[in-house]
């Protein structure tokens, strides 16, 4: 049978102790469900710059590239802080998804009815919340040239002499690519995709949104498309988020919006996510999957984090790099069983009590379900 | 006394019938507390294109150079969707903003007590909510060339063959003074400035934090300040958002950020904005006041719109042009004591009821309560 082959990085703060718990999950695929995994580990991030002087070192690089798929924990930590923008932890993350070209990341934004009173919305605002924003992830201000910090000072009216650069810049063709995605997600989904810009006021926002209508037109046609500016589409996720099924947005919009999307859930901790580049020659993608929450330093290494977001990253790993949809589905549902039956890490624990778990407990659960 | 001079320009949409009922407040402080104003009135966006094909005319925009205040009701309609990028509404306000070099964009987001519960955040969450976004209005990635959109056909693999371009472009200058309207303001508050950017991802943001940490250090010590990431800022927004006093950030983080805050509070006819420049020769600000909702193209012309947010920029004129603070503070008493009293236009019906009023209704509740 096929052969799986994974790259984990579990990074900085809790990743180290969230993939602990996702390496159970692969072995138990592994044992009961007759998939063979190639699983190799390596450093990312802060981990990866206390070792080698570099957030990401070039062999690693060099293997993320020939996987099937990595598996990410987090990465940053206040002890980098003082570093240089060059060698900052996020740098590691940035080349990643820059050097794989992962230009489409899945965010899911789900709202599960166990947790629905963790969200600081009403519950009927929030209650089956289910949208899936797709954010470019290898263009945009976070990559454009020119960008830095120069002086200035041959202009007397500025004072502080120095000026700060970056540059948002789309080609169509990277326009076009993501929106492709958006449409083929949208269509095993709700059929509805909302494109978010600023073409009222930005000329790369007015591209995005005639080169995702150009896709709509020529090859999706059959799919609801509506265009909304960024700052309504702010609003309209707090007003009412279940209008939408599929957003699609730049890197920098997706950074916001899917952020401001992750937290109406009220349950960062369970949210996954993908970022997926071209499909290769064995018909997988180029891949990477994370959970959307941070290092969270402040509770790193006490067995208090939540592993669920990691292992719903390996579940999204299962469905978009391995086409194993009815174990993803397996998974997801061994998730909802032991929030449902009331099994909770800290960020989990409401006012309606439940069962205090560790980290590791939680992942106890997750297989006991499985 | 005084006199205090004033451009009206209506502008689009709802904006002539809200402007209608700030024009009967402002009669009112003129007849009963001995203030002198002189009225002009002028065409802005759609209104403007349609009578001289440009949404602001050059007459128009030296008017609004030579008065102590500009009212700006709203800009835009499907009907001018068409127009090409550079004649369309949106340019009339944002050139009256550059020219005039109206930096500072405060918009508070209040929670009002009466309609709490109108909000898709739970009452516990936005109660009592009162922040103050300090949003840089006149550079950033709004105004930074080069910008365009550009034929990349010698790139065969840009599918599409074109490319989009904006530039995020501060200097040192324009980032201290806006900080020092946010810490100006702060100390009048609650003493508090959260300064938001990606600095981990943009060096404009890099050069960002460090300015802002530059005034607060050698001239407003006193002032508490923090730092956090645009997109964790969209989270904690959602999540807690009386944890914040002042917000300063950059011009498109500012109007994503501000979007999302108004919504928090339920009520977007309520929300007043003022746009501030230099101090001018008499003391006063180059200032224009709008309201933070748009044009409301569907209920136009119809009575149902909400002129409180357009009352309010009014009332924030008061205070921050003409130095009348117990007069503005008279002004919002009287909204509050209309709201209490169960008055309500269509977007404030709720459960709890209410009496429905027209627009024109409205104008006539808040002068019966002065
Ligand atoms: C860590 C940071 C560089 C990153 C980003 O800005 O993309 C993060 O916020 C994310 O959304 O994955
Ligand atoms: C109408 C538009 C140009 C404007 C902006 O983007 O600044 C609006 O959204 C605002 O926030 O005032």
């Amino acid at each position: 049978s096929d052969r799986y082959s994974l790259l984990i990085l579990p990074g900085d703060g809790i990743g180290a102790e969230v993939m602990a718990q996702v390496t159970r999950v692969i072995d138990w695929f592994a044992t009961n469900r007759g998939m063979s995994f190639d699983v190799s580990e390596d450093l990312v991030g802060g981990a990866a710059y206390d070792k080698h002087g570099t957030p990401l070192a070039d062999e690693t690089m060099a293997k993320a590239q020939q996987v099937d798929a990595v598996l990410l924990g987090a990465v940053g930590g206040p002890k980098y802080d003082v570093l240089d923008f060059s060698v900052k932890p996020e740098r590691g993350l940035l080349r990643l998804r820059k050097e794989m070209d992962l230009f489409a990341n899945l965010r899911p934004a789900q709202c599960f009815d166990a947790l629905a009173d963790f969200s600081s919305l009403k519950r009927d605002i929030v209650a089956g919340l289910d949208i899936l924003i797709v954010r470019e992830l290898t263009s945009g201000v976070y990559f454009g040239e020119p960008r830095g910090i120069h002086s200035d000072d041959n202009n007397p009216e500025n004072e502080g002499g120095r000026v700060g650069i970056n540059t948002q810049r789309y080609t169509s063709g990277e326009i076009r690519r993501v929106a492709r995605s958006a449409f083929e997600l949208a269509k095993r989904r709700g059929n509805k995709v909302c494109s978010m810009e600023k073409a009222n006021v930005m000329e790369s926002g007015i591209l995005w949104r005639e080169e995702v209508q150009w896709v709509h037109d020529n090859e999706y046609p059959e799919v609801e498309l509506s265009h909304m500016y960024a700052d309504n589409g702010a609003m309209q996720l707090v007003r009412n988020p279940r209008q939408f099924d599929v957003i699609v947005t730049d890197n920098l919009f997706g950074d916001l919006l899917s952020d401001a999307a992750a937290m109406l859930t009220g349950s960062l901790g369970m949210l996954p996510s993908a970022s997926l580049g071209a499909v290769m020659e064995n018909g997988r993608p180029k891949a990477m999957y994370e959970p959307v929450h941070g290092s969270a330093p402040d509770i790193a290494g006490q067995g208090k984090a939540n592993p669920i977001a990691c292992i719903l990253s390996f579940a999204m790993a299962l469905r978009y790099s391995f086409d194993q949809g009815s174990a993803a589905a397996e998974l997801e549902a061994a998730v909802e069983k032991v929030l449902a039956d009331g099994v909770r890490t800290a960020d989990l624990m409401g006012p309606d009590g439940g069962t205090p778990v560790s980290t590791s407990g939680m992942g106890d659960a997750i297989l006991a379900a499985l």
